[in-house]
């Protein structure tokens, strides 16, 4: 007996089918005598809907931001209610809260807003008296009681920032596949579900685009140590947990393998090579809310500075505007762009005490004839930047170089 | 140069292009100089749609109200959302707010709330910007937070009271007829459109089942004294304005004539006769928000009395309940339930002045063979219980009697 907050995705509440099944799975817990919190995703591809409705509403005229998230949150809203009056029609009390109505307070980046704060005690006064507490997941509302949506993965995002409030004992992650894997199993057919991962390891993979958890969510879990159970909400299967990095968990040299598919690289050249001028650059695209990663800085012999970054390609309009205005402010800098490209990486905590790992994955890249255009680094990882259309193929070979499909 | 506060009920925002036309109208208010606010209903079906959801959820069993109204608040704030972005395409600055966003509070009778106050700053603010402000119609929002729907015809609630709160030269209903006829005319043919109606003639329209605008609203407007204008949004054509009463309205004896299609009377035998009875019956009944009318009571042999009143269909589910409590209550109550009763009504504040209008219609009813079953009146309305399935007819009848169709 604990309690636990439980997450389903869009695929697992597409219908009333589904939402009944994803109910009765949460109050079954509840009947165990669990407390029990359930955050939800909008239906099946209602966000995709209400995207193509702000579309043709709005032509090529980008839709205002604050606009959209107004628009977005009702999706979730719709699945919170119909989940509430699935759980009544099986007995069960249960209510539905928004993102506001549990002080779920974010800052005002309309679109990729962050979580501030959340108002427990309206959470606990419910839980106590027996219910069911269903939150909209994805939402949240500013202290000026804007809606805000919290991005991609967003309802993870929820998912954590409530159990961690709560103090929960497991945060349960319903998706429709059995956990995480190596790598992806729709590029390589022979990846394997992941018993137990680190929150390092999983941050590491979340960041490098492994879809089921983002960054956001596993550091709020690592940051409370609430631990994350991804769970297959159509069947009963242990999934994967990630959890506290243990000891033993060094013995594996690579955990797995991830791709970024469509990236663009920007490079800057012929900035002026002063101090500060990076403070200045990455502040700007950090004050635009644009995740940068593998940055590369070189001084030419002009005394003006290289400096080349990669940004996920939907983010390319957004740092356009940015660079825009930062040639402006830094002359003579000049800006070029390079898309089509992908990042291949591997990640493990056994990367700390064993040597080898890289030259295994540059070797095993070079024999599928595969271009490394650059390469990046940390404690526990190692990426490689590549034509986005050997992504695929490059996964592939990594995988199999650490042989990450038999169980360790 | 005003303030105008415009409503576009759903099938004026039904879709993409409608949804810029109604904005386009927005707009060039706007552009001559007026400070704008939009009022939107959910688009077409939307709200249809999402109880059928419900529906698929619930089964038999009804969904709780409060969840209810969780849900379908989402069908207004996804068009407040659209609209916002149809403007802003239109290179129109514009803000969209839910009824929640404006402090548009009410009690907490779910599905039927009514409103208590508006943050009117909050809408000051924005069009002292110059912004257009778009609201969502049919919700608002408790003291705690709890999202509420006002009830049938919502939206025009949320019109009128923007409008009295704000003082706005008009309130422009925008729907899919060209104002308020003489009688519906899908049922009578020669139905006239009405120029200028008196707020209180429109209040027994309204009352008696003329869909265009609901009682509620009509109240506010009169309260406040703020004119309306019902107005077709697929043309510039002037609608019909209800406005306060002028002495020239008197010299028409009748200005339209209504037809409410389905009744239920109830009819509570051997209530004790003692003083309080009645105001504890009629007191539970409007504790459980059920509008009654034609209350009819006889005091019996036995010194018990008999207590009819009829209710529309749609709350048949609901009165029950209450009527279930009363005779456990009051014994030896009993309680008999007819329904497939139609009312039908002539209204005009004519009637003051003018004698006779009672025995035409009578007459014109009696000559068209239909048997009326309870007559009630009011200073400027006439009213005849008849069986359902006579009602079309006698509406007919009855708009025939009184020369509607010709222009005084």
């Amino acid at each position: 007996m604990g309690l636990i907050v439980q997450k389903f995705g869009g695929t697992s509440v597409a219908d009333a089918e589904k939402i009944h099944k994803a109910a009765r799975r949460a109050v079954a817990a509840r009947q165990k005598g669990n407390q029990v919190v359930v955050v939800v995703s909008a239906m099946g591809d209602t966000t995709d809907d209400l995207i193509a409705m702000a579309k043709s509403v709005c032509g090529d005229c980008p839709p205002p931001k604050r606009e959209m998230d107004q628009l977005l949150v009702t999706g979730e809203q719709v699945t919170i209610a119909l989940m509430a009056m699935a759980m009544h029609a099986q007995g069960q009390q249960a209510i539905s809260f928004t993102g506001g109505q549990i002080g779920l307070v974010t800052d005002n980046s309309f679109s990729k807003a962050r979580i501030q704060s959340i108002n427990k005690q309206r959470l606990f006064d419910q839980l106590n008296q027996g219910k069911i507490v269903i939150v909209a997941g994805f939402q949240g509302v500013t202290p000026d009681g804007e809606v805000t949506t919290l991005g991609r993965g967003g309802s993870n995002a929820t998912l954590v920032a409530v159990g961690a409030v709560l103090g929960a004992d497991v945060c349960e992650n319903y998706t429709d596949v059995d956990g995480i894997y190596t790598a992806d199993p729709r590029i390589v057919p022979n990846a394997r579900k992941i018993d137990r991962i680190s929150y390092d390891e999983m941050l590491e993979l979340a960041g490098l685009g492994a879809s089921v958890l983002q960054t956001r969510a596993v550091e709020f879990a690592k940051k409370y140590n609430v631990p994350i159970h991804v769970r297959n909400s159509q069947n009963d299967n242990e999934g994967t947990w990630i959890v506290a990095e243990t000891p033993n968990m060094e013995h594996i040299v690579v955990s797995g393998a991830a791709l970024k598919k469509d990236l663009t690289r920007i490079t800057l050249k012929h900035v002026p090579d002063q101090p500060g001028v990076a403070a200045r650059i990455f502040g700007q695209i950090a004050a635009a809310n644009i995740v940068v990663d593998d940055i590369i800085q070189n001084v030419m012999d002009d005394q003006t500075a290289n400096v080349s970054f990669t940004v996920e390609h939907g983010d390319l309009e957004d740092i356009r505007q940015v660079v825009k205005g930062i040639i402006h402010d830094l002359p003579p800098t000049e800006a070029t762009y390079q898309g089509n490209l992908a990042k291949v990486s591997v990640v493990g905590v056994g990367m700390r005490i064993h040597t080898g790992v890289a030259g295994k994955m540059f070797k095993a890249l070079s024999e599928a004839k595969i271009n490394i255009q650059n390469i990046t680094t940390s404690e526990i990882k190692i990426s490689c930047i590549i034509d986005r259309e050997q992504g695929a193929k490059a996964l592939q070979v990594v995988h199999e170089a650490f042989d990450l499909g038999t169980k360790k």
